[in-house]
């Protein structure tokens, strides 16, 4: 018995888009979903309470960030994350490969696993899938990811074919060595490129051996958007049907609705509380820089069509003069205003599935209020 | 008739401490209170609902930041400071005399105002209590503060001497000057610095004008404790008792109890909001200063004896963990805990004057947690 386990409720006669549920140990996700990111064991200046009424199905967090600080021993002796952090909806973690890798200069990958140098303290470390397995098995997630590689965009063909056998090999060893099956789903990470046949040969080898969920990576690393949905039209259909799929990094409106539209179930990214800690937020009408000097008397709200919190009770004027006096408060209401209109666009992405017009909504979504096009991603 | 009007509850049996009410046009007052601060147009980190959560009855806001930015015509244009910032109990404004004393070497005083430098970009500006008046009219706070000077300390009599004669001419000017009596109340600040007889000589002054209330200003500038306590013991006596009474900058514990054992109705001070961001707490054994390695591995509370959400919901390990990562949230958490306890405190003061029994909690508070001394003061 899996710990997790995937409910497919219908498919959108309109698009290859599927409703379904998420079952886990803390509680039904509805799909498809967005993850807001907890990197540190916290979305940044929210409260748990925040995220349930914004309605939050479930959350990320960052392995890597939590084995370096506080350490995953400490995360456990709190009695897991969940309670650490005070949230009781479901957790994913990643594998730490993502950010790993990203270290470049800092970091040395042999078949066993990964050497680098924490970015907090210069100290040597090493992650293997193994090691991957024993922190997120510490952390109790809900959602573990296998330790994968994530390789460069552009990066040739034969490394990349090297690099998804590797992971294939790593997949494997995390399968073997995670110690909790019952009380936590592991999660497998299709990789492959931007080569067509390197994502089915990942896809085919990973799938063939038994994971709850799948994950589609090493998307969104500086490759076009059509490229990345090419990616997805030849992977997601090698995915079986019964389980849950997940594109990992990916946050921008027209990414959730073509990511959707395509099959995926599960999405997961910073851009909204990154910008929106910039003073940038997402509204009906496209990207609204608040901080810019044109809002200093706008008494009007940060999106008219937007009921959330933020827009209720504040103005952009005194969202600006909070931003521009670096005030926290400031930053709480452009997160919670971000993150609820990504979370309310994949409410309404489910309500078309439901209807069976998703590619319907897309169109409206982006015509109705004029968005322009360079506005969609964000 | 006035804006705002104090009402005399009781006076303590075995001290000179008053519970009372204090009528606005935004809701009523209990005192003796603590006023959280807003520097600009917020109470750093938190939310207008949980500063109503902890059962904040008011709040204190900055005229001088608030002049230079967002500017007051914005926040009239606004509708008020109370719409702009989204808070409606009410609100305190100071007269930016204190900040504006506080450049030191960037301004210069005459008899028509202060000429200075704006700390953020260099501009010359000039506030004298007309434009003090001004700027606070268009904030609309319930209760308005007279154009003051604060002298440093030490100073000698005379400067002291010649600076509060001045204060009084510039109280009258206020007086005059102020455009909504019936809307928002104009408070006097005694001043007098640490000459018992100037301080009375400001006190006789200013309450030969009918003010609907009076601040001690230029305490807690340095002095010690002790002599900050004789200024009130010969001042307060001179305050009518049908007024309300204002000891301005304080908010540690042991000056909360021997103000209000004094006769003050209403404190405010950074402290707590600035200590929070350090990693500093306020609890019944005293000072805790939770980024400590100490506490990595404490999965208790901030304070066993505590209550408020922090405390239900929180550990200092992970506390510490969002401290020492720079999450915004560690600070929202401890922000939270340290107002609370204030703000319980005072509900405890009231009590206790309730009870003809304040010097008996003050005994108690301190030794009942074995608080040493010089947490005290935090």
């Amino acid at each position: 018995m899996t710990a997790v386990r995937y409910e497919l409720i219908k498919t959108c006669k309109q698009s290859g888009a599927r409703l379904g549920r998420l079952h886990t140990p803390h509680g039904v996700i509805e799909t498809p979903t967005f993850m807001p990111v907890g990197t540190q064991a916290t979305v940044k200046t929210m409260s748990p309470e925040e995220l349930k009424q914004m309605d939050a199905h479930i959350i990320l967090s960052n392995t890597y960030h939590l084995f370096l600080r506080p350490g995953h021993d400490i995360v456990r002796e709190a009695g897991g994350l969940h309670k650490f952090m005070n949230w009781d909806r479901p957790i994913l973690t990643d594998s730490g490969g993502f950010q790993v890798f990203s270290l470049s200069e800092m970091r040395k990958i042999t078949e066993e696993g990964v050497h680098f140098r924490n970015h907090l303290n210069g100290d040597k470390l090493f992650i293997s899938p193994e090691i991957a397995m024993e922190i997120q098995n510490a952390l109790g997630s809900d959602i573990m990811m296998a330790f994968d590689e994530c390789p460069p965009y552009p990066a040739d063909y034969d490394y990349v074919d090297k690099s998804l056998e590797r992971t294939t090999r790593w997949a494997e060893r995390c399968l073997q060595s995670h110690a909790r099956p019952h009380d936590q789903a592991l999660f497998a990470i299709v990789q492959g490129g931007m080569y067509a046949d390197l994502r089915r040969k990942s896809a085919s080898q990973l799938t063939s051996m038994d994971f709850p969920g799948y994950a589609i990576g090493g998307l969104s690393v500086g490759e076009s958007k059509e490229l990345m949905y090419g990616m997805l039209d030849c992977t997601v259909p090698l995915l079986p049907a019964q389980k849950a799929r997940y594109l990992m990094g990916v946050g921008s409106p027209d990414a959730l609705l073509e990511g959707s539209i395509r099959g995926v179930d599960m999405f997961d990214c910073v851009l909204p509380t990154r910008i929106a800690r910039n003073g940038t937020v997402m509204t009906s009408g496209g990207r609204l820089v608040v901080r810019n000097a044109k809002h200093a008397r706008d008494f009007g709200p940060l999106d008219p069509n937007c009921g959330c919190y933020t827009c209720t009770n504040y103005s952009r004027a005194y969202l600006r003069h909070l931003l521009k006096a670096d005030e926290t408060f400031g930053i709480r209401l452009t997160t919670y205003h971000n993150l609820h209109f990504l979370l309310d666009l994949m409410r309404n992405v489910r309500q078309a599935i439901a209807e069976d017009r998703l590619l319907d909504y897309r169109d409206e979504f982006f015509d109705r209020y004029g968005m322009k096009d360079n506005d969609r991603g964000f």
